[in-house]
């Protein structure tokens, strides 16, 4: 995938405002609806069994993300997955937390089973532990680097016929066919909460157009980041400067800053 | 009801600091409990039925807003409008993505025929559905324009005896006497999550004082929104600029830009 | 306790970077995430009892928070506050409107009496509810002074064996042994929501590196409060300046502002 498909995918979510369904957590749904909506997206947050078939049948994307887990969820996020199924649509997955708890890494591995097009994006920590590795995580905040991950990554497109993003320092994009490496982002960015949160939801949005690596997500979300970093004073502000420049993001900018390797 | 009228409920809010009980989505709970603040109103967010009846008979109004849907609140939003009706309070009723799903339609409704002092507040597709026409909704965001939700909301006066806000490019203020434009606002302010969560959640601040059309929320959020993204170079900013104008506005201020027709 | 007691307390945070689990309501979770992540420590947001246990086990302390108090929480809260106290760890209680309802002060009484390392942290009202007595508070907001609840707080440091801290226009500090009083914050503090919130998670970053008294992270959030509000023009930008603040404050402001007395 080269930067001419990342730019065509951006344009195909603002002109398609393609609707995303999110089953997430407490934490960050208003920072990844925001998210949405500033990217061009039309974001959802429900979690109802009663509604979630009629919801999967115009959604372009579900974006599952486990960081508040509760047991009377998670059979929620197995029929909204069962429906995303039905209707063909993609399915992210973001593990938070994954080696925090045997719950975590159950209900995760149970819904990248099920999910028939499925992307996963954690951070390194979770991809290790959701492979069944030993990772080092504290809580949700990874202590693994991103390179550390990537042979779980690989383990993981086999195992569940999916694609992988691994957020970090840098962040690793993992195909059956190959990676790629993505070296934008800043050092302030986990110093806000739900960051790897957000670039899931948008993983959503440009999987919803058919894009079903995460790279265009991961791409976006790293330069629009390190952009608003470097605006900002701390990480209040950063949160603030990062919906600004999403909602500005333009093709030359995108051009100039990216950094594929 | 005249520009005075409105500057007078202001001035009620602000002295008077009325407790307005939310139960609303999780997506908007921070920014509507700061928009109450940022008024002079006392905000609290509570769903337990055990502390309902007590909160009712204290609270000067009942905000339901059902964004985030569950079928374990629906008997508690029943529940606190029964309360709200004992103590005589006004219910604000925000019927979000209520075209989006039975469930939101049909629990709008209930709550809707339930509620004896009601202001119902939605998007053009939210009034439309609710009305039962069928509306365009793509989940939250609505694809009509509020002049088409201008019948629907005159059925719903009459269906439940209240009045309505439908916000939108213009923003219409439905009563059974008549009908009020408002041209305030501003483009950017739909690219914020929640806007019209906020919108609800000051309806019932005012309504607390004793303002029962929605009107004066609509003016001052209209004026405050404008003022704020005229300020913002994005929807990060457009927030918080406008939590900081909605805290200074002055009468002046809202007596220059208010267009009301 | 002293000031270069505070200082090394908040060395201890940015070194150990604790994680810090908090059991929170749904209003604040974003911003106490946040400012624990902007303090130096690491937050995780849980509530199932399936992995309280194992969270706990590597834990450095448990925030309770009853804001959005939900009756299938309780047992939950109750579990957690068990496990802690297997670990030794130190519980942070905060009974957000505790005199706005009888199952709140209940709540917070059988958690205070459970937890066997405790920290309360409640402005005015709620703590003279908490201990019996008739405060006046409007839903989470108090109209008690702080120096009013000052008995109530020696009552509840016997009752429950625990230190109290009590916020509002002034701060107090209170043990066994006795007294400190904080003259920092400001008076535009109270206009966001879940500014005592945030004081509580703090408090749960110093209590886990040792810090027992709540002292240190009242000293932190009201020397940095009142920094960021002077820097803003209202409620929005006190929050976006506030957690910039909290990641840039070093000893010297932090020796130059303290009012300890």
């Amino acid at each position: 995938m080269n930067i001419q498909t990342i730019i065509q995918a951006l344009h195909a979510v603002r002109e398609q405002k393609p609707l995303v369904v999110n089953i997430t957590n407490y934490v960050v749904m208003n920072n990844t609806a925001n998210a949405l909506l500033a990217l061009g997206a039309s974001p959802i947050m429900a979690h109802s069994r009663e509604e979630m078939a009629e919801m999967m049948s115009f959604a372009g994307a579900l974006v599952i993300n486990i960081g508040t887990l509760d047991s009377a969820w998670t059979p929620r996020m197995a029929f909204a997955v069962e429906q995303a199924n039905i209707h063909h649509r993609p399915v992210v997955l973001d593990p938070v937390g994954c080696g925090a708890s045997c719950l975590r890494a159950e209900t995760s591995r149970q819904i990248a089973k099920s999910a028939n097009k499925l992307i996963i994006r954690g951070n390194a920590s979770e991809i290790i532990s959701l492979a069944g590795e030993k990772g080092q995580s504290k809580g949700v905040d990874s202590l693994d680097s991103a390179e550390k991950a990537v042979n779980a990554a690989r383990f993981l497109t086999e195992e569940y016929q999916c694609n992988v993003v691994i957020s970090g320092d840098v962040d690793f994009v993992v195909t059956k066919e190959g990676q790629v490496q993505l070296h934008n982002g800043h050092a302030m960015m986990p110093h806000v909460t739900g960051m790897g949160c957000t670039l899931s939801a948008l993983t959503g949005a440009f999987a919803a157009v058919g894009e079903e690596t995460g790279l265009a997500a991961a791409a976006v979300l790293g330069v629009v980041g390190e952009i608003a970093a470097e605006q900002s004073k701390g990480p209040g502000s950063l949160q603030v400067n990062l919906l600004d420049t999403l909602y500005q993001l333009d093709d030359e900018t995108l051009i100039q800053r990216l950094k594929l390797a």
